[in-house]
């Protein structure tokens, strides 16, 4: 009979470990220590609970500790936040806010899920109490109860949660300015495929200003560029950083950004220690190298791999691919794999190739069009990366340059790819389709050959 | 310098087929017979031409007979219908509509794109002049002419043309009535698949008659399933042959359903003949078999290997999956690969599963529910086919699967498949993944686990 499971973080990397070692050592002891107020719950679902489009806070937790307790038999305690691991003794020592004392709580085996924290650059009044982050249900608490008496709203940031936010504030009927301290919105894409999310913003009435780095938080202001922006709230949206000083403390090894370093089955470098979610690494697949990617999918993916494996089975989470696409307004954007820039920093030589294509056959009223841009390694042909942007239906059209990378597919393998077709769906060569064959070509013929339209039919 | 190409047939295949010849080998003289009026068209949007969602039946053309005479020196010559193949004399015979006359055409190399023909089963008044395939673009002029006229159509034939031509009927304002021998509609998918389209035609008005195949065509009538449904149209949709009873007469070896073989270059068991489109065969990339597939995607993608390849290079078209897509009013349906029929056809030991999933995250208002259905073959894992049925946004996500079964991918490599996330466009395990895992649980715990809700998160 396998000893106590400890799981330090009750959002999905912890629980869904916790649910599929419940399903297979029905009586296994589990004990989950959560700092917050709440379990299983959808961080991405804020911007849509602060838009107005979700009515309760509640709605966004997919099982209450309740429910964990009641129909599991997992032991979830809220209110609880870790403060020390001792890996020899084999127990955390945690501050129980409701008790109001330190606990100290065993384990046989430690699963650590213990998320990532908004980015907070050393900056004049960064701690006042009108900045927020964005990260956990009770962040999104907070936030709710101060837009009711917020007129004017600066989103720091133009990353994902940055945008989201932005959308969401302005459908709260707030004033909204964004500044983002490079030159573009979504600095982890090219600036060409990210161009049409400024105008999409302005045309809901949000401020954008670029090339404008965060400088000080005053009292009812924020400065931002030299320039003075009054504001009632602040969001964050500067990215994170993994929760994982706890573990290294306790010498666990951690790896790139100070994540905790696992292997494919979400074992640490400790002895009966697992890890999961935003407070780890993971293997970025093209680059083969460890890489931090914070996204709910990762998480519940490396969650459900260190449950199975906890509880003695073989599962494996073989890593990334930094797939992630948004939507601002009708703007969809998608990426996966490398950019360019990421491809030479990790020693790729690639073609890059552009296609114009539309959303349905060329003959048919309310096509839209979409850009498609790909990549692929010099020599092999392999596609290494694509970014996609466009209105309604173009985001997960990425879905399929990313299952063709993870599969390592060649650009002459995508362009024989059998897919879907029909007028009302797209063009009979697929935008997919004529990307592979710009790659093609510019593999052949040289670089300079790679962008532009393409002969058809 | 390679001497004169002759291609008969001046659709997808045979075009696409020429203008490689043409971009490789600028001064190679191309002479294309074509027995219709018309080249390079989308004989898929003539529903959309009927429905009158497109104006005009030259919008259809991609690339008109003038353009490739002018811009691309290819000597097309229209109303010429080939009527014989004599492969030791390197020439053809053909009827020159205009001219009224017999002509005779040389050639070095032949490319054979003549398609197919709408099947006519031989049944009393079937060439009645108020019967129409929709297969060409004079076909198409022809059904135009007539609808006019008519009040009542009666659709033959239940599979993706014959649901297109229904609500394409309908959207022109006439009384349609669909009759289809087989008890559900497109019998090609899983019956459970298939269900939601009988409603969706229904509440368009279209009479769905199931189970009642044609028996007669009358004047002002047809009789079906022992009824006699009066009507001024009938159309035929009950699938095609291929037009290749000429290359067989000559000596080119030909397969499944009469259609000509071809190997992976698209080159007949003919010297310097060559074939592509609905009058060939395909290879079945999961059934490893020769299959008859009449789709405008696999012609043009079939027409463009063989103009490589003509023209000296080389391209291969390594199969097909039969994927394919379709909607009727606001119900997408979309399969690809084997069903489990077909599985076992071939000698597959499958397991099945179905999934019910969301278009969007499950707290996001105006989320849509999708039904994925997959197989996966006992002891590899391997997926066979899959098919979805859904609303706005679920088609398309048949690539994603078509994508994973061409690559080869294990169900537990779908499983692993680094798709986007954000909460407009799914919930964080798509269902892609959610059929993959009960996939999974199915290999490992038998079949009767496959069918369900899963757990989550």
């Amino acid at each position: 009979m396998p000893g106590r499971l400890l799981v330090v973080g009750g959002d999905a990397a912890g629980m869904s470990a916790a649910m599929q070692v419940r399903r297979r050592q029905p009586d296994r002891e589990i004990v989950v220590l959560e700092r917050g107020r709440w379990t299983s719950y959808s961080a991405c679902g804020i911007p849509y609970l602060v838009g107005g489009l979700v009515d309760d806070v509640g709605d966004l937790v997919a099982r209450s500790p309740e429910t964990f307790r009641r129909d599991h038999d997992v032991d979830v305690r809220l209110g609880h936040e870790v403060r020390g691991i001792d890996l020899d003794a084999r127990e955390v020592e945690a501050w129980d806010d409701e008790g109001g004392r330190t606990v100290r709580v065993g384990f046989d085996e430690l699963h650590l899920a213990t998320g990532a924290r908004p980015l907070r650059p050393p900056l004049p009044g960064i701690d006042h109490p009108m900045v927020h982050g964005v990260q956990t249900l009770d962040d999104a608490v907070a936030v709710e109860a101060r837009v009711a008496g917020a007129r004017r709203v600066t989103v720091v940031g133009g990353g994902y949660i940055g945008l989201e936010m932005a959308e969401a504030f302005v459908r709260r009927g707030r004033e909204v300015t964004l500044v983002e301290a490079a030159g573009q919105l979504m600095p982890t894409l090219d600036a060409d495929v990210a161009a049409p999310l400024v105008p999409a913003l302005e045309g809901l009435g949000v401020d954008v200003r670029l090339g404008t780095p965060l400088e000080a938080v005053e009292d009812g202001a924020v400065v931002a560029g030299g320039e003075r922006i009054p504001t009632d709230l602040v969001v964050l949206g500067l990215g994170v950083r993994p929760n994982a000083e706890l573990a290294a403390d306790a010498g666990v090894e951690v790896g790139v950004r100070g994540a905790i370093r696992v292997d494919r089955r979400q074992r640490t470098s400790a002895e009966g220690v697992w890890a999961a979610g935003d407070c780890c690494e993971s293997h970025h697949l093209v680059a083969r190298a460890p890489v931090h990617v914070a996204l709910g999918t990762v998480a519940n993916k490396q969650g459900r791999t260190a449950g199975i494996n906890i509880a003695g089975g073989y599962a494996t989470f073989p890593g990334v691919l930094g797939t992630a696409v948004t939507k601002v307004c009708d703007v969809e954007i998608g990426r996966t794999g490398l950019s360019l820039a990421e491809c030479r920093r990790y020693g790729f030589e690639a073609v890059e190739a552009t296609v114009e294509g539309e959303t349905r056959a060329g003959y048919l009223p309310e096509r839209k069009p979409i850009t498609v841009k790909a990549l692929a390694e010099v020599g092999t042909g392999r596609l290494l990366g694509a970014q996609i942007v466009g209105t309604e239906g173009t985001a997960k059209r990425i879905d399929v340059l990313a299952t063709a990378i993870q599969a390592g597919l060649t650009a002459a393998e995508v362009v024989d790819l059998d897919l879907g077709y029909a007028p009302p769906f797209g063009p009979v060569w697929d935008p997919v389709h004529l990307v592979a064959r710009q790659l093609l070509r510019a593999l052949v013929e040289g670089p300079e050959r790679a962008t532009g339209t393409l002969d058809r039919p």
